[in-house]
């Protein structure tokens, strides 16, 4: 462990981390479950997320953390303070998708490791210990609830429900943790602040040239299944006037689903992402299509509104066509904000250190959206390539993933010092 | 075999066949390949097909008939007339949908029987000899192309061709027909006139009340693979104005598929029955989607606008969504055009029997349609409940099929009668 000094607050301003380092880093865990395409398959709670875990457990070590791991599997790791305070956390998580890449959830974690062994270079020592948390089963592409280990740290889901949640195979979360020695005792610590540098996921920053986003808070989320029933017939002798066209309906309901993001303010997303036909035969109209909706939006009554538009489509729909149309909404997850203060301490690292930076809302839930309904929050966003994430090409800039550090850094430097004492 | 004696030609006007033998029959034939849920799965050249040929063979030969079996394995039975001439022809097929019913195809192959069985019940003979004939393959299910029997009898496909085609276990229609015993040497007799009655597999004659369809002919056909490419992106993230959702675009083309044929005259039809979506992930825009399209129209050149249409429909969505659409056309079947003649005697053999009847168009192809590039050919439509076919639940009434029976017989015997001597 490299030998730790006081060193004067005021000469912190402007700290850079090791970028080429957290790179290694990163590309160093990316071996873990790398796919032929330049990729990352490292499920949950499998044998590889199990190794990643060591792999980052051994390197918290080395910069003299403490390691915790709670009921869930999250892992806490500590570097001490110099005061009794709560801990400033950093972090993120350590599985992916099924097909996915380099730097969704694995960026926040090695920042966070790079905060501690930038301070551990220049010998800093902070009033608050600094923690990095890798929270358990970010993705939920083997089990869900999604962000299940935030989630029950913040109390969103409670631990038994997740521990007997299987995948398909029919394995336990509770097994998959015993089986990989991340079935913990630790209770999990509370936390002054929490600071969650990712990858954007999205177009925006990469589009406006900006390097860092300060992320005000995340789109609350509505998702639901639509189940469109009509009379499955031949194409050929029945007339148009006699149909019920289940996949007509569906796409007008797939074109109303976007008019409707269109005419809403507030960052209105919406999708149909899934759609499945039934029986799906070139000659033979469809008599049922099954297909899923996601609206999103920055406030939680225009998200209502988009939901009431479509159900009032999805009714003139059914009437128009004489299709039976059935909703159930299957999500629901609340617009969240993020701690106005931390937000503001995140732009001001960014421009402290020269960084172009905007506000910016995520369109993607993340841990820190669970961790701000328990504490203090906030997101620092780095441009990806093209946008493109939950993919095995997805891609980020060395120089934009070091900025984001160098600005992780300078904030939780600033939240240190600046705290009500 | 029942004695055959000359009879008056004036009195054999208005005979009827046996509606309860008919019905006997059918219900016999089928409890081959018979499903849980009432309906029939007997794929072409399996074992189970092989069972109801051999069946319908020993009934038809109970009538006198002579058996030829060519080498694509239809069955041409012939019970001879008086005079020299070419066999006036009815039939259809015995084969099935994997999900299909009673009286798609069985219809047409045992009212041919049965206007053989009442023949001799009535000591009829004929001038013409009068066949009937089971083709291979009508439906495609297992072996494609459709049709495939009738399609090498009139020349629209090469019999090695067809009998190179393989079914999804990699046997070839070859290797089928020997397995089953239905591999012929006989030469396909050529025929004076061939009538095809079938159940109507659409809605209109039971909506309207009409038990007899004459059918002047069948749409012409032609179906499109399309192919929609966008770029999938997470749905939170990323902004409506820069996706490329390719699912957006395969809405809008359903809608421009509908609404030309809406726009266009001559019996239009227009159809996506197959979609797929990829990654299909209910929070992902989707990237790709495929789809098909079948269009149907009783004018060829009515069709051609129709395929116009879609394509300027398909430029203009590629060019504001910023998709990539690509349309590959992969089956065109012309509009048929029955014979007049025979759709006439159809129409009168209706009227004097006192059968309500109407002139219709088949939405779907048959083998009569490929019969008719050769011979003058006509097909007679019943109703059939709720226009529903290529289900288990496909379901017609003794009456109505009896009526068509009734009808054949009179259309066969006016045919007799009335053809050039």
């Amino acid at each position: 462990m490299t030998s730790i000094v006081s060193i004067d607050p005021q000469t912190r301003e402007g700290l850079r981390c090791n970028g080429t380092r957290l790179w290694d880093s990163l590309m160093t865990l990316a071996r873990i479950g790398a796919t032929p395409a330049g990729g990352v398959r490292r499920l949950t709670l499998t044998e590889l997320d199990g190794e990643s875990r060591r792999l980052v457990i051994d390197w918290l070590r080395d910069c003299g953390c403490g390691i915790r791991i709670d009921a869930i599997g999250n892992i806490h790791a500590t570097r001490p303070g110099t005061e009794d305070l709560d801990p400033i956390g950093m972090g993120s998580h350590l599985d992916t998708q099924p097909n996915g890449g380099r730097f969704d959830g694995a960026y926040g974690v090695l920042a966070g490791l790079e905060v501690l062994r930038s301070l551990d270079d220049h010998g800093i020592r902070t009033r608050h210990p600094v923690n990095v948390t890798i929270w358990t089963n970010e993705e939920g592409s083997r089990f869900t609830p999604v962000m299940m280990g935030s989630g029950v740290y913040a109390g969103a889901f409670t631990l038994e429900h997740c521990l007997a949640q299987r995948d398909r195979e029919g394995r336990s979360v509770g097994d998959a943790l015993d089986a990989i020695g991340f079935a913990g005792r630790d209770a999990a610590p509370a936390l002054a602040a929490y600071f969650e540098p990712h990858i954007e996921q999205g177009p925006i920053l990469e589009a406006e040239g900006i390097t860092i986003g300060a992320v005000e808070g995340a789109l609350g989320q509505r998702w639901f299944d639509v189940l469109i029933t009509g009379q499955d017939a031949h194409a050929g002798p029945t007339p148009l006037a006699m149909r019920r066209d289940a996949l007509l309906g569906a796409a007008r309901i797939i074109a109303a689903v976007r008019r409707i993001a269109e005419e809403h303010p507030d960052e209105a997303r919406g999708t149909v992402g899934e759609l499945s036909v039934t029986p799906n035969s070139r000659n033979v109209i469809p008599g049922r299509v099954a297909l899923t909706v996601d609206f999103r939006n920055a406030r939680d009554e225009t998200l209502s509104r988009m939901v009431d538009a479509l159900r009032a489509e999805c009714a003139a729909i059914a009437a128009s066509d004489r299709l039976e149309i059935g909703l159930e909404e299957v999500v629901y997850f609340p617009p969240c904000h993020f701690d106005p203060a931390l937000v503001t301490l995140v732009e001001q690292a960014a421009a402290r250190l020269g960084h172009s930076h905007r506000r910016i809302t995520s369109g993607a839930g993340h841990d820190a959206v669970y961790v701000a309904r328990r504490h203090p929050a906030a997101m620092i966003f780095v441009p990806c390539e093209g946008g493109i994430s939950h993919n095995e090409i997805e891609n980020a800039q060395p120089e934009h993933l070091a900025a984001g550090t160098d600005v992780l850094l300078e904030a939780v430097l600033a939240f240190d010092r600046d705290a009500a004492r």
